[in-house]
């Protein structure tokens, strides 16, 4: 069933109403000293999910049909619209109230993408070199025969500056900032991810301000497998793509050679934006049906792989806890509302969507999880939530510290891009917290498939996420904000 | 210099003379039970030898500018003869006499590889889903357009067997065997290669005895990265790829459900066959020119990387022994035979001229070495010698000790291709034996490229070359055979 947007309107509701959205204290919200009180019950029923989910393979079976059987689930394909009707008929089956509530989203297509060395030093006649590539998601094309220009080489924005407008106009740029391999060996993957994906994010736009013609940027990514990495890029008007990293070793030492000129074909096309569907699904609470606690993965992915880590798991491990809940004939006392979210990748439009439907309810938000950082062994989550909240969150960490999912971090960004808009509203956010150190490796690339999932790593996913919904929704307090 | 392969003809050379050669016993040959004799002198130079090979930059020098200045270096492709004319230029900066040896190679181009599967089990729709894969050396082509048909799966010859001719005609048949990650792991790499390197070898054509319409095989090789894995596969007169171990996956868990069909587009072609080149330099041997030592490794490489470790690596680490001579002033007794072969790859017609050309001077030959599984640590020698021989060369293995490069194997089969013939004649034959595990994750594919050369590890297999190769120039007695 569909609700109309319509709705939302009438809300009247702006992004800089819920920005500024402050906690709404509460009767029943607790003050910063309180304590963890959990009933032996609840904690007995939180240990009982826990090892529910790691005997189950209902999650593996799920993110094997959307991978297998689905595929590629981009914003605006058929794909992606065949994964929102299966995922509301799975969760229909397991006897939850679920809406489709409409998004618009990009609807982008890959064409053609190529690249070769045309002239670059100790090139044997005319023999040109493949270089391999792909298109970003912001991407325009170039015409369809392709562009042929010179290779301008900066390792950072400094350099591109320094370069200036005469070095760059007319020319490709190839923005080659190394992923922090080391750094995300050692555990600090985010940290790397987000020094580079700057240059994915706005590599192109500060390349076509200086007049370049086409925009290349190392591919964010640790893997040395030579797999091009996509992902989002600010919409430049130029044609945005990503090399690999051997690729752009390659181009950079030629460069440093003498003249090295590049063909390079991108065809993709944007199409009008279409309406697709957050699938929203709900246990109703028997107790606080308003104080909605919110499990989540996004549907969508990128074209490239089949979207396994990212993020058929976070989805998969969302419908488990439904499913778990089921199983047990556990009713929760505030409402478990599944989310399957779209557009997580190329924009954000269900993101978007749910925040100007639903922003009026957000105070009443007990918490919202989301799980997009793949399927690898949990440490635990990161949360944003006050310290007072953590607080009251020690007996869901010694029931996941068996799994050694147990870390609860706090942090100042929200944990997941769907739940940003609550989280910045107040609402507290989780995310789970996988080990990451390899994510990276496949992240938009045409690596992410079913094989790159662990089930036994899946299955603690499933655990941590299903436990920390169920005591979200039954414990006594709500959490401070 | 060109020689001329006329010349061979009026050898009365045939293969079935090479083959039946026996070892020659000689003077100066010992017997089995000689002791290892290096003179002080000798044992200081070896030392000497390896102390400068281990710190010398030359080998990756030439290992870069054949991977990436010239790149790919396919037999038959304009590359190829780029590198053979560079590797002859260098060797004769170094004072070598060099000769380009005629060899006839087949002159195979990659076309448009392409599959999708074009109705599965949950599939969206008409939508395709894409699989990666790519043509195998010995492939014709599909129509231009392609060709469409349900895929068969086996998981081996036994199970394809089964299936017969009344599943198969007709058919794209999918041989879904798996390299063996963890014997590689555990530095088995070459019987896991050895396991499933069949099914490339001769898949296609035992498929197309059960009247397949194509072949396909899962990728040889241990990544996950989604990287197909071209190779050598004897001609079967029909089409034949290798898809990557993830769409294997796929392929096979989805016709597990259903009816699986494909549209598979190959449109490599095989031009004729051309002429191209060993390059064969000497370093005249002072008392015993007509007693050649072999230091080699293989100039083409496939196409889809640049052929960093499979094999511009053993050539760059041959280069090297002649140069450290020239930088050490050493003139070796017997002469050193620096050799870049052609065509390893695809048929060995570089390795077939050679043996056309020389086997009547085979049973003067010191002994061959090759380098050809890469550039990581080398552990030491495969060797197809005596216990005899090998016991006669215990001084190497002591200055080859503090790296721990002091392996000597004793193989049955010859632990090089390009020196097959010779090994087969009887000439002691020496394969640098490189720590393996991970060789075979980017062997044969677009991942084969300059930046998975370790340089100290590289350092090190020209060390372990050059101690051999002026060792066995430089010994009192011959190998026994």
């Amino acid at each position: 069933m569909r609700i109309s947007t319509a709705l939302t309107f009438i809300l009247l509701f702006s992004s800089a109403a819920f920005a500024q959205n402050k906690p709404q204290p509460s009767a029943t919200r607790p003050t910063a000293n309180a304590q963890a009180s959990f009933s032996p019950q609840l904690m007995q029923e939180l240990a009982t999910i826990r090892d529910a989910a790691l005997a189950d393979d209902y999650t593996y079976r799920q993110v094997a049909h959307l991978t297998e059987n689905i595929g590629p689930r981009m914003s605006g394909s058929a794909q992606a619209q065949k994964a929102v009707e299966y995922v509301a008929e799975e969760l229909k089956k397991l006897g939850l109230e679920v809406r489709l509530e409409e998004a618009r989203v990009p609807h982008w297509v890959r064409g053609i993408e190529t690249g070769e060395l045309v002239e670059y030093p100790g090139q044997a006649g005319g023999t040109p070199q493949k270089i391999v590539l792909t298109a970003l998601g912001g991407s325009t094309a170039t015409p369809v025969e392709g562009l042929t220009a010179e290779v301008v080489v900066a390792h950072n924005f400094d350099e591109l500056k320094t370069l200036g407008r005469e070095k760059v106009a007319g020319k490709i740029v190839l923005l080659n900032f190394p992923f922090d391999k080391q750094k995300a060996a050692a555990g600090l993957a985010l940290d790397a991810y987000g020094e580079a994906v700057e240059y994915r994010g706005s590599g192109a736009k500060a390349a076509a301000e200086l007049g370049a013609l086409a925009s290349l940027i190392r591919s964010v990514g640790g893997a040395d497998y030579r797999l091009p990495h996509t992902g989002w890029s600010q919409a430049a008007g130029i044609p945005a793509g990503a090399v690999t990293a051997e690729d752009a070793d390659l181009i950079s030492h030629l460069a440093a050679e003498g003249p090295v000129r590049m063909h390079l074909t991108l065809t993709p096309h944007r199409m009008p934006d279409i309406t697709s569907y957050n699938v929203v699904a709900d246990l109703k609470g028997s107790e606080h049906p308003e104080q909605v606690v919110i499990v989540s993965g996004h549907l969508d992915s990128w074209d490239l792989g089949t979207g396994a880590i990212d993020d058929a798991a976070g989805v998969a491990v969302a419908m488990e806890t439904a499913h778990i809940l089921q199983q047990l004939h556990l009713q929760p006392k505030r409402t478990m509302r599944v989310i399957a979210w779209m557009d997580e990748e190329n924009g954000g439009g269900g993101r978007d969507a749910y925040a100007k439907a639903h922003a009026l309810e957000f105070p009443n938000y007990m918490a919202a999880i989301e799980s997009d950082l793949g399927a690898a062994h949990p440490l635990g989550f990161d949360a944003k939530v006050t310290p007072a909240a953590l607080d009251l969150l020690k007996p869901v960490q010694s029931v996941l510290q068996n799994l050694g999912a147990n870390i609860i971090k706090i942090t100042n960004y929200s944990p997941g891009a769907d739940i940003s808009t609550m989280a910045k509203a107040g609402v507290p956010a989780f995310g789970v917290k996988q080990d990451g150190r390899t994510y990276f490796n496949y992240h938009h690339t045409a690596a992410d498939t079913l094989d790159k999932i662990v089930p036994r790593e899946l299955r603690e996913n499933a655990a941590a996420m299903a436990v920390m919904g169920y005591a979200l929704a039954e414990m006594p307090q709500l959490l401070p904000r």
